[in-house]
């Protein structure tokens, strides 16, 4: 059997790990000259496979592909683009076997979360629609969690970790402040559908409530603007002070985010996005509370100087094990995690057909979400505190993180020019 | 000489170090039994003295006192609160006087930023003013790093360790996005008026700025739309993306706080404060671009977990150098750090008299923001550089930081209940 080239791709929102992955991809086809010769990666995701702006990983130094398991971030471009179907944008599929065959490419991986998985699955349907033979493995990445038949998706942890340790560092800030000055903070975090992230800030609670937050605010539960104003007095009466996370996706009974509930600038123009300082304001109205508001937005999911150790390790085992199945000739899956123990945490891995992971959203069970809906159970605690275990400390050089930049050098194109439509 | 006891409290805005300067006061008072005999924390700070809730230290154990050099926020409480004049207030220092001879407190160390160190200059006058004998010293801290005399103030270089961490992540992550998804990045950071913390961001900048910010707002410039607009777009032609750190104290040129620029909810309450979603609103209705972003606030000066080395060092040798000026029979002032070389970074401990640094506030100088104000100087960088250099990390258990939580118990109360004006 003679050795193809590889295609592999970075897609949707980046996280801590995904590069982690590309390293376990990069690393492991190294190991199988006979079956695949070179990795070429797309610069930002399929849209470098369209364009033909391909990266050719082999330019790269080992030390800097070894740098990617510690590095946050897509470090070869992601996208947001979703293939659509073959019906209809059937040029899009005739493109991607122009490029696929002009550089010798039988091998797709593809790193992403839901939508991703969708792409990776059309792709893998090409040997049979377009008679193109290609190996087409997804690997799972999503800080939201929500990818299906997987213990968990790797970013998530490293998020889950940044998040739950912000949130008991800030607990511990109001508490000092409290007697006479701030009683209420409110940190968003990510999360338009799934309560995922919101849920991790709850391992910072110590068992009474001293720590961490009091309050967790879900998109899976509608927002009851009074029950959570009556917490949130019970709780400064209790304590002194009060902390919640907000999830960004948080919706009111009448199925409208919380964050478009009606804020205008000056100009009339419609409110300028984030939850937490709605949230802020509805408490500072209603009970005159001093209040204080932090949004992670990008930073969480950025966080890499304080990487779970565990995440690290599954988004480089996905990403190895996505070569593996391919070179044992598998086909259209998606390696998993499969949890066999809680605590210790033990996992192996195990694999799901593309044709089932696509698009499906994975949310909280209500088994997680505690009675009131404003905090999570124990059993989810059971289920989350193995992912945040463990520290992966980036090298540091001059004070910030030795975060690697590669070189990116392009394979020299070998077709027209494509107009993306 | 017979050992009287030390006062020890915590005022203003609490930061990520300021517990090891508790740790510095306590651990060294130890060592000189024949001068101090119990070291008396103060809850919440001159509050504790006023209202007689004095915590008594030696009933902590070692391991809790030692265990505060890598717990943020202020374990023992801190306050807002400022001593008016003697004139003004004599009932207040009456009452500390009265509290202080029931305990037989003799050694006051108050560890704050500009009004604490006021409140200690006070304090440090009852001698002459009152004819109490007290030995008073100030113990430098604040994030803000705005106090005179000092290389840099305890609590201030691992925020600015935070926020260069950060934006250097933030920064990788939009330049993976930026192809296809979000094009601007705005992170807002603390300083309402010494842009310090806004400019230690620049440290995260390569010297291509490929890397980290792009423009940094300060509050000593004005804020000079259009100036910025384009800047910002021509940042996204060169590269693609733009990151921006504004400083949470940034003005229009006619003297308002950006943030106050007119918003409203629907109720038509004034703004819910946060600067950056008024700079991400500002280029999207200007140029329709993409803009993500985030509000750190109190994350970046909890954030133990990413402390800098050299400022848990400074905060415990200022601590120590307190009480070691006590006992030598110095009062009334501060312990400074004193620069003796940029690189590799020296320093050593001096003095300042607490007349001199009440009430002083230490701007960046002009000669640290680049011509165009949107930058930081090549001189800038220097002076920033050494504070961020190592890292101290703090112990962790299941996950996450390992904070102490102390005993905090009371010392029994011998006068009479004081009520606060």
């Amino acid at each position: 059997m003679p050795a193809y080239n590889a295609f592999y791709g970075q897609s949707g929102g980046v996280t801590p790990v995904i590069n982690a992955s590309a390293a376990g991809v990069i690393q492991t086809a190294r190991q199988y000259p006979a079956q695949i010769n070179k990795v070429y990666v797309g610069e930002n995701g399929i849209l470098g496979a369209l364009t033909e702006n391909l990266i050719d990983s082999s330019l790269e130094t080992d030390s800097d592909i070894e740098a990617l398991k510690h590095t946050p971030s897509g470090a070869f471009g992601s996208c947001r683009y979703k293939l659509k179907s073959l019906e209809e944008h059937k040029p899009e599929y005739e493109r991607l076997i122009e490029v696929f065959k002009a550089h010798d490419i039988r091998y797709f991986f593809y790193n992403g979360g839901g939508d991703s998985q969708d792409t990776a699955h059309k792709v893998s349907q090409l040997s049979e629609t377009m008679n193109y033979p290609i190996t087409c493995i997804g690997v799972p990445k999503t800080i939201d969690n929500d990818l299906p038949f997987t213990d968990c998706s790797p970013g998530f942890a490293s998020v889950a970790k940044y998040v739950a340790v912000s949130i008991l560092e800030a607990s511990l800030d109001v508490a000092s402040m409290s007697a006479t000055s701030t009683k209420v903070f409110v940190m968003e975090v990510m999360g338009r559908h799934a309560g995922w992230i919101a849920a991790a800030a709850g391992l910072a609670a110590s068992d009474n409530h001293d720590l961490g937050p009091d309050i967790i605010l879900f998109p899976e539960i509608d927002f009851q603007q009074q029950a959570f104003l009556d917490k949130v007095n019970a709780t400064i009466e209790r304590k002194g002070h009060c902390c919640i996370v907000v999830s960004e996706g948080v919706k009111t009974p009448d199925g409208k985010f919380l964050s478009d509930s009606g804020i205008k600038d000056a100009f009339g123009h419609a409110q300028l996005g984030g939850v937490a300082p709605v949230v802020a304001d509805l408490i500072k109205q209603a009970d005159g509370h001093k209040c204080h508001w932090a949004v992670c937005d990008y930073l969480q999911r950025a966080a890499r100087h304080i990487g779970a150790a565990v995440d690290v390790e599954h988004a480089y085992a996905l990403g190895k094990a996505a070569v593996e199945f391919a070179v044992q000739g598998e086909n259209a899956i998606m390696p998993t995690i499969v949890r066999t123990s809680d605590n210790p945490y033990r996992w192996e891995i195990g694999k799901a057909p593309l044709a089932d992971v696509a698009n499906v959203e994975e949310m909280m069970p209500s088994k997680y979400i505690s009675n009131d809906g404003f905090f999570i159970t124990p059993e989810c605690k059971t289920y989350l505190q193995p992912l945040i275990e463990g520290e992966d400390y980036p090298p540091y050089k001059h004070g910030l993180p030795d975060y690697v930049i590669l070189k990116k050098h392009k394979v020299e194109k070998r077709t027209p020019e494509f107009i993306l439509s």
